[in-house]
């Protein structure tokens, strides 16, 4: 059976239904997320039919209707799982509308005003970094990102790098034992080798001993090494904390090496008055990681690489493709600077988010979201079957139940789909990581998902969370 | 001003507010797209206040209207500019949907169905392309499935590369010289160095020459360098050529060098009888790069690269992210097996599309991409006034107007909004590209579009297209 057609009008009459039918599941969509669907895989492939094919448009409807239900939503009131959540209306309607202009980010001629777009914004984040004369890119994910930084690090540090390639330089990249594990699965990809990532460890508030880094730094630059790149993070991943970067910064600055700030997680805190201190210092770093689709909320993946001096990105990433580039200015053609070749439209999304909150919409957002995460931790404080680990530094809240297996814990809330959660390390105990990010979040279902997390603990046997 | 709510009825509005706009600004787009906008970057930027922030919603939709309308779309009869165009309903449906459930693909925990359904996917493109026990991942774009490529290669010829890093083992990868710029792009970044890639000669079909790439391999292990990879390119940018890749694979096993398949283009015609014969051999390369936002015609992007051994992902790119893989088998956590970390879910439109289409219906859309391709050339072979350059081999037709300039053709269709279309050096002359990819194209469309070409030749001085 085959529904294809070269009939223009079954074709015209094919995307107005789709987009019918888009408006339509929807709703649907949006009606039921207050649950959770099961979870059982086994289950979902036999009633899912995945391997039908050639089947009528009106089956393909029902077949995304029947998947959307089983798939969980990251806007779920009942979803802490990740370092995302929740749903920007205006950023999700440009996301919806960028598949119909199918985009390709590489040159001005074919992306027109997307181009301006980007730069618009990657101009506002170069600003709010304190590059004075800064450049960016969007990239597909805060992993590729850093990757990124770590090529432009390794290629100033080995300036033969790009065009001869490694020859055993005893490169070294540092980063805190609590960093991203994308930093050394990058040093891993880029022939510097994850062994030769020291990690550096980080202080009783989650913060990376930059005591420690300054004797390693002198140790290896005596023993022969040479130092690539300092990794600063700005919200560690289980704990969000927050680098000492002006610190760090003067480290990088004595030794001379690149300090990458990887702010995936915590870098839109520049955008907010009151907890900007936490990133003082990004303005002497020499590249930042900043992904849009964590606190600014809009869709995934929309993650930009700073850096504070313009030119190193297409030092590393142009090739001459004249086939490609053929009009305007490399200003204007963007795949110049890009690790990617074909490329989403990563810049509409948050374009349009900020063009409604403002920044006063996203100051006041993000000062919301570390308040609900110490309204959070108050309330594990004031329980006595709960304990914190460790008094939040930005909208994680990592706390135990006593007695309970943190990992029982959140496996039996998704077996029974009522929360989606996570755990995670946290100075040497295994702790329920809830993330306060969603920007529909409030206290009251802070106080259920609490709840939840004691009734399911409640039924568990007992358990230890010493890792 | 700032138009944020801490109130949920008014959000449940925006959402609302937002799904109507997407259909009214969709229905307009669709209405338009016959024609091209006119492209004035300079005037763009004041037109548009693209620096304006904290509006209300309304403003929001206006401003979208209005960034859409001056957007070129790649559904356009107009666009011939790049290797896609079209719009498939099926699949713009399913990535409309996406960012609503906002999934990221590291977990079946939180991706739940969306795993499945990219298993099911992967599972069809490794059967495919010959792989009994084949594994693969989506990546951002053909540039990164070849870049990851390149890792699992380099990894295999130097076992220690990942851990300790490179130490100038003289890496070598051989690619066409028609092959696409990811691959010395990729070397200069994974630390095997662009001088390293050695560009094999093509014949004047513009396919590698596979006795010069055998006599290369025999010189450089007499040198001393280790071969890391094969680059054989299956649909070449400007030329839409093949490489022979039986051939190629013979010589990667006499020599026992990894073969890599860049079928970023090419490799959909796994799935059409007719044209399959182009592909033979890659059930003999070690992987392969395939794009289904290329012949399949799914919205940018959709990109996967296929391994013919499993477990080399993993080997190359897993980290022990403890905080993140807590449940489930690491066959349903692809987060193991990806360059990213939060990833968007690129499997569930190529997998509605298919769904609906089904092989029969993907069978006869490349079949006719080719039989149009040939059709065009045909036209441009019956004209006095034009010249083609080469028959075409699959979907790219490459030809000259006689005495005129194929760069100022293709600069002015442009200024005049009258054709988005580019150019590429064929056989050392520069020649207009019209790609036929996109899956609505016609016989009608593709004679308006060569008048388009010679009405706006007529009126140019003479011009040359040596190179």
């Amino acid at each position: 059976m085959n529904n294809d057609s070269d009939n223009p009008t079954e074709d015209a009459g094919a995307i107005n239904a789709a987009l019918d039918a888009v408006q339509r599941l929807a709703g649907k969509m949006l009606e039921r997320e207050d649950r959770l669907p099961q979870r059982a895989p086994g289950e979902l492939s036999p009633q899912l039919a995945l391997a039908a094919t050639g089947r009528p448009f009106d089956e393909v409807v029902a077949a995304l209707d029947e998947i959307m239900t089983l798939t969980p939503s990251s806007a779920s009131p009942l979803f802490f799982n990740q370092l995302f959540a929740g749903r920007d209306p205006a950023a999700v309607m440009a996301e919806m509308l960028t598949p119909l202009a199918n985009t390709s980010m590489y040159t001005f001629k074919v992306a027109g005003p997307q181009v301006l777009i980007e730069r618009e914004v990657l101009g506002r984040m170069v600003a709010a970094a304190g590059y004075a004369d800064g450049e960016g890119s969007f990239f597909p994910g805060g992993s590729i990102s850093n990757l990124t930084a770590m090529v432009v690090a390794r290629n100033r540090a080995v300036s033969s790098a790009r065009d001869d390639g490694l020859s055993g330089e005893r490169l070294t990249v540092y980063t805190s034992e609590l960093g991203h594990y994308s930093i050394p699965k990058n040093a891993g990809l880029l022939g510097i080798g994850r062994r030769n990532v020291r990690t550096v460890p980080a202080d009783e508030s989650g913060r990376m001993r930059v005591d420690v880094l300054r004797r390693m730094l002198t140790e290896d630059r005596g023993s022969g090494r040479v130092p690539v790149m300092i990794n600063a993070t700005a919200g560690t991943t289980v704990l969000g904390a927050f680098d000492p970067i002006r610190a760090v910064a003067e480290v990088a600055e004595e030794h001379g090496v690149w300090l990458h700030v990887d702010g995936a997680l915590g870098a839109s805190v520049l955008l907010c008055e009151r907890h900007r201190a936490l990133m003082v210092g990004t303005e002497r770093a020499d590249s930042l990681t900043w992904n849009a689709h964590k606190m600014m909320g809009v869709p995934l993946v929309c993650s930009a690489l700073l850096l504070r001096r313009p030119g190193l990105l297409a030092d590393s990433l142009s090739e001459s493709a004249e086939y490609l580039f053929q009009a305007d200015e490399d200003e204007l053609n963007p795949g110049t600077r890009s690790i990617q070749c074909g490329r989403r439209n990563d810049a509409l999304k948050v374009w349009a988010a900020w063009f409604h909150h403002g920044d006063v919409g996203y100051d006041r957002r993000i000062a919301r979201l570390f308040e609900l995460a110490r309204h959070a931790a108050a309330l594990v404080v004031a329980d006595p079957d709960m304990e914190l680990v460790l008094q939040p530094e930005s909208i994680n809240v990592c706390f135990e139940v006593r007695g309970r297996s943190s990992a029982a814990i959140c496996a039996r809330l998704d077996a029974e789909a009522r929360l989606k959660i996570g755990h995670g390390v946290a100075n040497g105990r295994r702790a329920i990581r809830l993330v306060c990010i969603d920007p529909d979040l409030d206290e009251e279902r802070i106080v259920a998902a609490l709840a939840e997390i004691k009734a399911v603990a409640r039924v568990l046997p007992e358990g230890d969370n010493a890792v």
